[in-house]
């Protein structure tokens, strides 16, 4: 199996070759190292100027600041990929579909000569940091502040959880340059923070639950002194600028979401046709078909969902209660499917050495980062 | 609310101009005697015509046989409307939506001029009976038999569960004209059987869970002489004819129920937001909110699904398995929806006087009928 | 298949021997004469005398008031095998579990000898009336009054859903004295409202989604003139005695939810064991299996869960919390039994004339009435 | 919190002093080791002669064979304590629980003088090899054989997931001494294996999704030659003895599976008081709310039916399909908590240095070993 046997509607052919040299890269680059990297709980940085090389990081960057200037559907394909092969946790997707949009959309003009094309190339690895060891969910409740001292910016604080938080070089800091001022959101803004600044820490690479390779971090900055120029777009605005973007990642973690959830299923297949009990393939027995047709069932649904999801992305017209629900959505459905798949495995399910384990493991975090489902269901709620 | 506000990609601006005229028909027609009908536990015959003048029954029959040579898309608009509008069981759906393809594809030059024209008319009430009270979900089961006898056949046996048995004036009739063929299914035919014939006699108006509107009955078949030509097609390959008819019985399923369950959805965010306990609105408690969150969710998916499944059997592309995904998702989604609207009514909700009674009432019987949702888990998995 | 082959802890012998006298009586009394009820919309009074006979009315009554003062565990009998019968609606249950204890525990000496007798005969009929058309689970929020005027109670308001509203003699009203005072629940009180009182109405029997048999309905109080000596117990105290008698009310409606439980899943054994389909019968099918081997995995789970329940409340350690799961977790349990067993039974249990169609409908309710789930979740919430 | 603080019937007060004793020794000699034997994959040798010190090892051993001749209310207890302390996979259930019983019931004299006072003193370690690369549910398919040659057996084959692999000084080894033989289960015998014996030898410790401090192994047997007299029980009569030591190995699974599940849930109540969101602990949203209130119902039904089921288990009545409901109903509980609980931690659910994450990694093998929960509903779904 694999993904271009599914019938599809928002691909043009494009996109489709495109799709063949991602394949063609995570077979060739990615799946020869996959788990010694895992075992690293890091990927290296060598990898990134590969992928940069065939188009695959940020390619929705305007040709003027070096990248392909093509829609987000290339993005979707290297996240669809990308999750089949099962390698999901690259960072790659963090930073085309994600970090990279604050820099387009809000980005001085010199921000943005000095970073895009860096991005686009992989020679530089970016994170943006909200998450704290205090407040999650609440991004209001932050605690790192910047104080203004002359022409910079004193940024203080600890955040957590931090995807490529090893390996970024530049890091899209979340703070409160107002902690006085009412509503608190007011008071949020995002300051572009180069690893090489003085009083900048990386902390522990996270021991998780999955997604081995991708190094999730402790970040601490102790006084550190950032140019005010680094301040992205207008101070106070950071909150709105982070709601902007939201839509679009909830989008990219729905995306791989569904493909992982694709690849689970199409190795169940395989192996409950092999496996063998009491005479016959497991895959014989009533309960495997039924709990495998209900999982092909929701697949299905999930693609034309995804498509139209995609559609109106490309449009502009998908809201933000939309893209909650699509991350809501494709998140349950690929953890229902990871673990009835896993199941089906028996005790091979349980053993590492077994793509269903990882991907089993990968998957956990899904509901949870991005905004838990439970914030998802709040902000659906909230416009109801 | 209502369904044109949910946007779409299935219909074009002609589908949605029949939808006014739909709608127009079912509030001014069918409302205001929806109560009387389903006390009576059936629709007159007289309303037949009446849809039948706008265009609302059959539309895709050819013009040469006196329809409206239209694609599906109108009769999909028609089941959307009417499980919207809630007095869902008028049993049009059953003649436009399955009884007539078995005519238009397999029918006789005679048989459609005889028939088309009547039932896009609506002056003939027509319905197939295959379900037996000893068999339902295996059709080679069947044990009414046709004998032929010169140039007739003696039907033998009783059906049930028989939709619009007692409006009925032509009936589709699958039998055995064959029982000792090999295999079984090779013996299956289907006649047209007119309600006058002499030995044919309806049983009882069957008492149902829910929809009430809809005449549901046994039918029965006394040595009734059928002349040879009253076959539908070629005698023996009945079961063919009804596999390849089955798709588009599903996505039909498929749609009313989908519809009927945004229908529960939109009451019940409007009652929550109505009704208030301990000081403030239903809709305001988290729990509600979340519940009808996940809802509107799922009805997202679904809305977008049925759009891929529509366009799909407009190409005719959906396959069998498809379809019977399309019957199983939805009429699943459709069973959730009603269920936690029904609580979210509290006490009103046990109350038939509520729409969500009988809407829930009336929605248990999608995972039964048009072959249970097991047996759609059987046909996907079988393809697996 | 009968109850008494479960392994059950909670009972003596006597016990058991009385269990044998109800279901006789069900049998007998009950049984022959259901149908003809649930048509009716009522059980007649005229069986209530006959049910007091035998002891099977409000059995923890002491000897000193004309009872036989007996354990709960008598109650539980009768609610076991009335549930396990199918006509689960006779409102005795209302009557000996829930009405009878306010008198026993908090009615003067007078009230006790003028109705206890009675209520244990069979001779009055009783009804607790706190739901309101505009309020159910905030029961502070009601507003039905009474205004004292010299040594009487002026009752103005009125009550929806009650159970026993057609038959009840006397009616347990609960209502505010005082709607001024904070918090408000210091306001309410109970009122003891015989049916002959002018100003006194009952409305519509209300149509219901299922038990039948059952009155349900709305009552109306217009300037009902009461004694001041029908006030149960003290003035402003009625919120306190509802909450100390909920405890006992949801035990009750868990036996009956198990019970009844208990029944849908042997008669679907016994159907699918009998209906064959492709050769087998359905029971032979894995899917049918694996549903059924896990519903019998929860009912052993509720049996052991109830007389554990049974025992804390007969040594009245079952706390409010613990009473609140036990309604919530045994009326989930009877829902997904009821509703996977319909399944099971294809297109028959659709149909009203099969006890599975009607245990369904009965079914609903319980997760509504004697506080919604809902509600049991907040109770128990609140204690974490 | 801690497990005492429920209301059990199950327990003696000398079961009672008993734990107190067990939960110190997880506290003094488990606790501060279990973050480095996780690391290392495996509890050191050492340990084990501290527990045989204080009876927690095989306590129903008779005091003949150095025993103490208690009940298996003792097992549980141990079982319980070590799933709460959250360090679960010692191994100790399993000798305790489950390969004791094989000697104690069907050893021979020589066999229970020479192995048991060691299995209770904890100077020998077990495991038993049931499970094959290519067989697990269906152990009747087991490719493992053991001819005779003279008065040894020379047997040949490998095992997998055994659990205590690495330590084991005794294996008992499941194998086929008649392949020929129909029915095929009357060729499986169990043989003493000795871990010295040569060409025994031990594969990999496997890499598990959890229980990280619990070896589980790969074992090869290559012509290794055992004493005829190292036959448990009767040759051929194999197959039988594992089916009559099933119900108490997955009871004992089921007290495991119940203890950790209250443990996480505990951890849970306690995290989400602390931590705050949006101004108030998380515990305050109702969603958190009715989720713990939900799971602390399921809880309290869980802890009955344990208590019931352990009660039959100490009078010898619990039957397999008993055993077999106890082991699938706990198990899945088991997992509904975890997996509810963990995501109620957010991203530090994710993370291995909380409790929850290592114990809802730990929890998904449950239902997969001691035979799949799939293959629970297929036996109780047989006697049904
Ligand atoms: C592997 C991984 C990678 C991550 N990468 C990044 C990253 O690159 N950058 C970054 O900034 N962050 C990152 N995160 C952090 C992630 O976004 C947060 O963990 C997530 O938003 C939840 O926040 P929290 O952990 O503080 O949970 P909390 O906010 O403390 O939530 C705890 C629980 O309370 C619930 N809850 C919270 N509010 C409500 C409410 N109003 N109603 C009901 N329930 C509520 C939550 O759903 C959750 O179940 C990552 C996390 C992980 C695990
Ligand atoms: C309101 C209503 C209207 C209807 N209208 C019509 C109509 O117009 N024309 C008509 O011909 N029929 C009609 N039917 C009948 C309907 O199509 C059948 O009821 C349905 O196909 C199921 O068949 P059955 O009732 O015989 O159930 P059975 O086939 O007896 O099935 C009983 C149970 O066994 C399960 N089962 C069966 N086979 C398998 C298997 N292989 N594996 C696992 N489980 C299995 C089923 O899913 C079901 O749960 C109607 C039914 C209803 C309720
Ligand atoms: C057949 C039947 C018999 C009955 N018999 C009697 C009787 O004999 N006597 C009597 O007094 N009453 C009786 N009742 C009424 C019954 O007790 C109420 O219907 C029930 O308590 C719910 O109240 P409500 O209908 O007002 O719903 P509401 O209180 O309006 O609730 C609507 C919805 O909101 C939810 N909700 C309410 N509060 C919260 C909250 N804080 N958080 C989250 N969700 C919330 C509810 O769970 C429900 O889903 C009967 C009802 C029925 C249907
Ligand atoms: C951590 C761990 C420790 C273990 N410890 C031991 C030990 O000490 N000793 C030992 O002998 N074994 C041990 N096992 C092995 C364990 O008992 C088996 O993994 C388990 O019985 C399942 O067997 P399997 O892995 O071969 O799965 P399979 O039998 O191959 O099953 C694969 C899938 O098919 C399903 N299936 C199988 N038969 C049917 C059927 N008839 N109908 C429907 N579905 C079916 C299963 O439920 C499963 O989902 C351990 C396993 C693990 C993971």
């Amino acid at each position: 199996m694999s993904l271009d046997q599914i019938p599809r509607s928002a691909y043009t052919a494009d996109h489709e070759a495109f799709r063949q040299t991602v394949r063609r890269f995570l077979q060739d680059e990615i799946e020869p190292n996959g788990a010694k990297w895992a075992e690293d709980g890091i990927v290296p940085k060598s990898v990134w100027p590969k992928a940069g090389a065939l188009g695959m990081l940020c390619p929705t960057v305007p040709e003027e600041y070096g990248g392909l200037g093509l829609d987000f559907g290339y993005n979707a394909i290297v996240d669809e990929e990308s999750a089949y092969n099962g390698r999901v946790a690259t960072g790659f997707s963090l930073q085309s579909d994600i970090v990279v949009n604050y820099l387009v959309s809000y980005g001085s003009e010199e921000q943005k000569r000095t970073w895009l094309p860096k991005l686009v190339s992989g020679e530089v690895v970016t994170a943006i940091a909200m998450t704290e060891p205090g407040t999650g969910s609440d991004l209001q409740g932050m605690r790192t502040t910047a104080k203004k001292d002359g022409n910079h910016y004193v940024l203080n604080g600890s955040k957590t959880y931090i995807t490529n938080g090893q390996n970024a070089d530049l890091i899209l800091v979340c703070c409160k340059t107002d902690t006085a001022i009412e509503p608190a959101w007011k008071g949020v803004s995002i300051l572009l923070v180069e690893a090489t600044r003085e009083g900048f820490r990386r902390g522990r690479n996270l021991d998780k639950i999955g997604q081995d390779e991708a190094d999730t971090s402790e970040l601490f900055f102790d006084d550190v002194r950032v140019p005010i120029t680094n301040c992205l777009g207008e101070e106070g605005k950071g909150f709105i600028y982070l709601m902007s973007e939201l839509p679009q990642e909830r989008l990219s973690i729905a995306v791989s979401a569904q493909a992982s959830a694709q690849r689970a299923f199409d190795d169940t297949v395989a192996f409950t046709r092999e496996r063998k009990a009491f005479g016959k393939p497991i895959l014989d027995f009533q309960n495997t078909r039924f709990t495998l047709a209900d999982l092909k069932t929701k697949l299905q649904v999930g693609w034309a969902h995804l498509d139209w999801a995609l559609a109106r992305h490309l449009r502009k017209e998908l809201t933000p209660e939309e893209g909650a629900a699509a991350k809501l959505w494709h998140t349950e459905l690929q953890w229902e499917v990871m673990d009835k798949c896993l199941q089906l495995h028996g005790g091979a399910g349980y053993m590492n050495e077994y793509a269903i384990a990882r991907a089993w493991r990968g998957a956990r975090v899904t509901r949870i980062f991005g905004g838990t489902n439970e914030i998802m269901k709040e902000l659906i709620g909230r416009k109801l």
